[in-house]
């Protein structure tokens, strides 16, 4: 059954009349389109029987088309009142709407009041959830994409470890990592590329600037691509010159506790056993506290998705399920570590799509 | 009076008890903290008569008090209900909260029904006009900082027509721009630059790629850069290469109706007119139908703020405002030209913060 009308099916199975889908993520999901429609609206508008419906600005009508939309596109431009233009399409179609699926998770209150407002007599049931379930479940081809994501990750750790020379700033190992990537075609990271070398790789979301490598500094990356609209997320953490005994028992900690986490993923293992597994053996060696984050998150359309990989989700494990694992261990006297795999949960077990090595990787400092 | 004081001032006059800012361009505008919480709950709360607080993930707190919030900071972990520690915290100074001041075009549904169940007494009211009308006149601080992220953007222009030369790609000329900006200290781009080339300069929302400049392309350059957390936003496009009399009669076009709209901004000026004045000359030399969206948008500390310069805004101009102003045709036939300017409503006129020339720019070919 495809991605739509399985919405439809949920819509028939709930009694509800029809489905507005918002969420750029969303909309891309459902319809193929790819958009950035800043305060205009965008949305597809689907029924329990009949073809669904697109509203986008006009000027990106050719764009849907050319996406591979099909169905019915009701362009609105700066002047129009988009949501006359809605009402006016779904009168058309005959369907009288007393009970609508919204995203209620990304539709703002302003919108609802609109919608409420155009269907006076609609209440409104939450669509997120069917949403979540369908993302979070990759297909083969879903998964082909984020493994040749994952690979451009790999290959940008690689660019950032080969560019590392004492002098240089996080921002030039930054700028020479996305360059590389954009002469591969990659012109979209999935979030803002980290770079932190020293005593900021303590801070577990520390912004590149200035800070120049020097003998001795643990240097952070963190980033992935955006590739045919799916995202990939990988950190690696190298040390630059001979590393301390601390640093290296606090490197070799996060190191266990990502690899036990990694190897503990199959089928029928809840999300919060995970973050239990990584979490303990963080503990256990003494830097409990410094683990200040959840293990991980979701991978997909969004950089962060469901499911969330957190010490409370008893979500259980499902093949196709595609997520990070990246514990880390931020102690401002030593340094901060993170390391942090994409894996797929397969059959029997796990596929990890970020290949990048995970011993320490040690910089000559050439004196 | 400060911003703190002008909200709590409004709660006062408004009876409201509370105001909750989550939009994290509001959340910069009243406390300085730049963050992207991503599903994280990031916000800040204000009272009538008590101090405000913030709520943000515990890991950005000492990033939070670096930027200089001297006020309480409610941290919250991944395995916290942050709902329930913002309810202690705000119950600890004493207040109930029977109405409740919010974001509406920002909350998401899901949160306001959070907010709806932590406060189930409370009734909801806008926040949105009062911050829009707060943040839409800049300060003299504010213009300062737009005027370097202006000069930047005329410099990535500069950077970019320079790189103009047979058989190079759309993404060839984007990374060296912005390379040339990253040199600069210039980190984020206010949103995806476009450089289109030849026939995609006809469409407004085109996405570089592979087209290779030929001799009579058009170039088509929208870009902008954040400098201090604010937005630059500038389009110019050149010709490679002697250009047709049609193109020339397109670009003349939207230049005049450009330079038209411009001239007439001053005090008490309606948004609308600019729009129309800037249409009316397009409409007038035959391209109409091609000149497809509105003459512009505010811009600050968003790329896209109020107010929008649309055909049918009759907000008046006041001192201060700043927004873009940038036509186009896009006629498919011909070529597409968009000429854009960031402008400041002064007291008796206008100043441009974009200086780079409108006019005509073309490329020798070399042969």
């Amino acid at each position: 059954m495809n991605k739509l009308n399985r919405i439809s099916s949920f819509l028939t199975d709930n009694n509800v009349d029809a489905a507005f889908i918002t969420n750029p993520d969303n909309v891309f999901y459902v319809s193929g389109f790819r958009s950035n429609p800043h305060e205009r609206i965008l949305g597809v508008v689907l029924f329990k029987d009949a073809d669904p419906l697109m509203i986008c600005p006009k000027m990106e009508v050719p764009d849907a088309k050319a996406a591979g939309w099909a169905f019915d596109i009701v362009g609105h431009q700066d002047t129009d009142n988009p949501w006359e233009l809605l009402k006016e399409a779904i009168n058309k179609k005959g369907i009288p709407i007393s009970q609508l699926a919204i995203e209620k998770s990304h539709l703002t209150v302003e919108r609802l009041d609109a919608l409420q407002e155009l269907f006076p007599q609609a209440s409104f049931t939450r669509l997120d959830d069917l949403l979540n379930m369908m993302r979070v479940i990759k297909d083969e081809n879903e998964l082909s994409i984020l493994r040749q994501a994952a690979e451009y990750a790999d290959y940008a750790i690689q660019v950032g470890v080969s560019e590392i020379a004492e002098g240089k700033t996080e921002l030039e190992i930054l700028t020479a990592i996305e360059l590389a990537l954009k002469k591969k075609g990659i012109s979209h990271m999935s979030f803002d590329t980290m770079v932190l070398i020293g005593p900021k790789t303590a801070s577990p979301h520390g912004k590149p600037g200035d800070r120049k490598i020097q003998k001795g500094d643990f240097i952070l990356f963190d980033l992935g691509v955006v590739y045919k609209g799916y995202c990939s997320d990988i950190t690696r953490t190298v040390s630059f010159g001979e590393p301390t005994d601390e640093q290296k028992d606090v490197y070799e900690t996060v190191r266990r506790a990502e690899q036990d986490a990694v190897d503990a993923v199959k089928p029928g293992v809840r999300a919060m056993d995970l973050d239990k597994i990584a979490r303990d053996v963080i503990t256990q060696a003494g830097y409990g506290e410094f683990f200040t984050h959840r293990l991980g998150h979701g991978l997909g359309i969004s950089v962060h998705e469901y499911p969330s990989v957190t010490g409370n989700n008893e979500l259980l494990l499902t093949e196709g399920m595609v997520f990070t694992i990246e514990p880390g261990i931020y102690d401002p006297k030593i340094t901060g570590v993170r390391i942090e795999d994409d894996v797929v949960v397969t059959k029997d077990g796990v596929e990890i799509l970020t290949k990048f090595t995970k011993e320490l990787v040690i910089i000559p400092t050439n004196n």
